[in-house]
């Protein structure tokens, strides 16, 4: 047996680029985007891709380079998915909300050499190019347009060379896309989200991206031929690799560039809309938001990114949607986790369903194994769900580690054979975990972990509460102490800070109760819908610390 | 980004047998296999498997040892696929219906150190082992009972501690189960069916196994949950990968001795079946045995292993079947190829839709390429649908190649990258691909090429034909002349031979039509179903020269 070697013929490498190639030969007349007027069939998007990645090679782009992205879910933003990586290129789409300053530090870093922009962000990235050293080439940019907000514009500004039009015109249909050397070669770059200070660059290899596209999919059960509403930004994560599920599939992209919750009950019901995802910020906007006319088809959410309040679950599951919910990381792609359901759970109260799909799940069938270990022992917390531990991982999903950042690749992928998330989790004596916090969240008082999670979740079962975020403020005595920030439903229902604690300890132990309450027009958040509570913690450090008479 | 390598947290060995684990804890409480009165749930298989492979181990069973197993689709038959590679060893399944001499070829020529039997066939096993060499150690027996046949042997004729659950009684059910060093450890060893005289070892390793379970889950469209019927038998490709698919989605699994067209009806009624395989000739078999009662559920059924009759695709629909065609290897264990439907082709009429349907298709998006390559030139042939060249493949799927047979590996598996199925086919204008034949099996008359299976789907339209099989019969003048042997559907309807011919001339170019019909009682098969066409060959061969009048 040990003569039998791999050979060219059964160890070709995984990737997920191979997805659209095959999409022209079955779907080919099928529609791939949609765009407000504009329409391609999956013919047109492969071609296109071909076209681009042809044009970007003759520009001179070598195997290895890292090309960058700054837009919102345009076509253009589909289709870089697939054309960057075809000219062999490394893809980084970048945060459309990042200011100047964060754009320059990624493209420094990322020593990017060429940069699609969308129009409509062309001084915000002439300013991140003006700011970076002057021993630094700024990259070449190349700007999207777009014909529903600037098409007078187009003509007048700019070089059309030197557009993403011009260059797709200009390029090969003929073009053979730069396959991989390795499964293990780079081909995506990303940044993780603002939600902490230090941006870090993940990098996963083709091998990994094909392995979460193909699971994510089965996971979520997508049949063919899909119609995919694009309200996770394509910019996040990959969209959790969505944009090659949707061309191994065949679905349909409703692609957009902003939207509201009204705007997504219109496009489901224009485009019969089967499938999409979002962040629990979603699911919210859309349960507090609900539709006149109820949904015509049922359509599957898929959320992750937060543990979602069951409360909301809950809402937006009477009005017609299907929630399932995963966990991943910006280090794992897409959904690595998933709160599998189970036929024998339908018979519960609504309520304690939704208790039960708030957990995060099991492992996916991509992903080799997942544990939950003690912060001091590292050994396997016991299946109670209640003893805490870091959430780990292994599997092709996992990155190959961050750029230029040995110790940080080192700290997270150790040599135990796990990649530790950063997560605090518990495991429930069923096999299903569930995270109770980041490790950076817990807040600890008197020398007692509180889960900030699971304050925030009686929170928003207050009736007059939108959202809410709780965050560790100083305590002379107690070290920390749970302070809560909450934006509410309508100003014309505020309830006292006395109140909302009121009802925290109907529910909560003592210790866990916020003891400050602090009323805010809306949260800080990313564009992922992620609250981000290193804004709220400097706020509630600012507060100084608690006052003698609040406490228990 | 070169200093990027991979570390063991993201590159875990890929392997299916981490899905059993997961179905334990996903759908724990589920029914995971039903035979007869027996069922077990998913709890309950893993943790026989666990015992099964820790009691292989605690009899001396070392990594890389190879066990063999003669059983038809028992609960046991199921079990192995995860017990013997959890202890390490490499699984052979064998033909349920190979003599004592082509078994202790096989015995011999895989150094097989442990052989599981299904008690019924313990006398022709015995006979296989008297056959082996005298320096030959045979392999140790372990006989797997079956209480629905032999309940009261049981007891009686061997110890129970070799008796199949004697060992799974003694196993730990806490065993850890032996992870593979690496994903290209070899996993099966299938030895290639009788349609060939010399036998030959194709290895498969468990990142190929993974790989091809994940993927005909997806082209197939598998749901959680659905409830499986074994008509396709488990030795067979490792039952076209579904032992482990059904595991990744929690199926349930209705194993099943024996078949006719009654029982499958009778068992899709009991259990709601919603998923079932088989080569054409099961597909044939339920047509022209319809059950009195419709179906009571629609019932999918992949079909592959030989072009399936436009005809009998037909029939097969209309009695409410849903067919999906696929195309697949011993070399492939699963199928690689599928003809991918398009809801443009639903407009069509029901025989045009059955002619698309026959086709193979496209390659599944495990898959990395397939081509037709002209035999001469070596270059991709034309797609037109009518220049024939030897279909090839590339992708994770493929073999890792011939076990003590580095000619046979080397000349499948070729320097250029592809691997050679060595069946002729053509690639049609909108890419999807159509097997003519197999190489061996394309009569050269007059030094024109005759796809026999051309000739066969003109033989199946004809409304008295069951079955149908062309082979060459030698021709002092044209070297070789189609010789077609029939069965009938009823012995009261018998056409003569010159109406057949004539029934032939009226749809197929003159060279083409057979120039000898035989009547048969049925034709020669396989236990999947292939027709046995070397036996023909043989018989067509004996028949002598084809006589000078029957020339056109």
């Amino acid at each position: 047996m040990d003569l039998l070697k791999p050979s060219p013929a059964n160890s070709s490498p995984l990737t997920p680029l191979g997805f659209l190639e095959r999409a022209a030969t079955v779907y080919g007349d099928c529609t791939s985007i949609i765009y407000n007027k504009t329409a391609y069939t999956w013919k047109q998007t492969n071609r296109r891709c071909l076209q681009l990645a042809s044009s970007l090679k003759s520009m001179g782009i070598q195997r290895g380079d890292v090309i960058s992205v700054l837009s919102p879910n345009l076509p253009a933003m589909y289709e870089l998915h697939f054309a960057v990586p075809m000219s062999g290129a490394i893809l980084n789409t970048i945060n459309t909300r990042l200011d100047a300053h964060a754009l320059s530090v990624i493209l420094r870093h990322s020593e990017s050499k060429l940069v699609f922009v969308d129009f409509l962000s062309r001084s915000l990235i002439l300013e991140a190019f003006s700011l970076l050293p002057s021993e630094i080439k700024s990259p070449s940019l190349i700007f999207i347009t777009d014909d529903d907000v600037n098409s007078t514009l187009t003509a007048d500004c700019f070089d059309l060379d030197f557009s993403y039009e011009g260059l797709i015109n200009k390029g090969d249909p003929d073009f053979k896309w730069v396959r991989p050397n390795s499964e293990l070669d780079p081909m995506v770059l990303n940044y993780t989200s603002g939600t902490t200070s230090s941006p870090k660059g993940v990098v996963h290899s083709q091998r990994g991206l094909f392995i979460t596209t193909v699971d994510s999919l089965m996971d979520w059960s997508v049949p063919k031929q899909p119609v995919f509403l694009w309200t996770l930004a394509m910019f996040h994560s990959n969209g959790w690799s969505f944009p090659w599920g949707m061309a191994a599939v065949g679905g349909t992209n409703i692609c957009l560039r902003k939207f509201d919750a009204a705007s997504v009950y219109g496009l489901i019901r224009q485009h019969s809309v089967t499938h999409m995802c979002g962040a629990p910020v979603v699911l919210n906007m859309l349960a507090n938001n609900p539709s006149k006319e109820p949904l015509s088809n049922r359509v599957q959410i898929l959320t992750a990114g937060a543990p979602p309040p069951a409360t909301v679950l809950y809402r937006i599951e009477s009005l017609g949607f299907i929630v399932s919910h995963g966990y991943g990381l910006t280090e794992t792609t897409g959904c690595v986790v998933s709160c599998a359901w189970k036929h024998e759970w339908d018979k519960f109260p609504a309520t304690e369903r939704a208790r039960l799909k708030a957990r995060q799940g099991v492992r996916t069938i991509g992903m080799t194994d997942i544990d939950v270990l003690d912060h001091e022992s590292g050994f396997s917390v016991k299946r109670d769900g209640s003893s805490t531990g870091e959430i780990v991982l292994r599997g092709a999903s996992i990155l190959l580690g961050y750029f230029k950042d040995p110790e940080g690749t080192a700290k997270s992928l150790k040599k135990d054979g796990w990649f530790y998330t950063g997560d605090v989790g518990v495991m429930h004596p069923d096999g299903y975990i569930e995270i109770k916090d980041r490790s950076k969240d817990v807040i600890i008082s008197g020398g007692e972990n509180i889960s900030s999670v699971e304050v925030e979740s009686v929170l928003y079962s207050h009736p007059a509460i939108n959202e809410a975020a709780v965050v560790a403020r100083p305590d002379k005595f107690w070290g920390e102490t749970p302070c809560a920030f909450v934006s509410l439903k309508s100003k014309l229902n505020k309830p006292s800070e006395n109140e909302i604690i009121e009802f925290c300890r109907a529910k909560l132990p003592h210790y866990m109760v916020p003891k400050t309450i602090i009323f805010e027009e809306s949260l800080p958040k990313t564009t992922t819908g992620k609250i981000q509570k290193f804004k709220l913690k400097s706020k509630a450090k600012n507060l100084g610390l608690t006052r003698a008479e609040s406490r228990l």
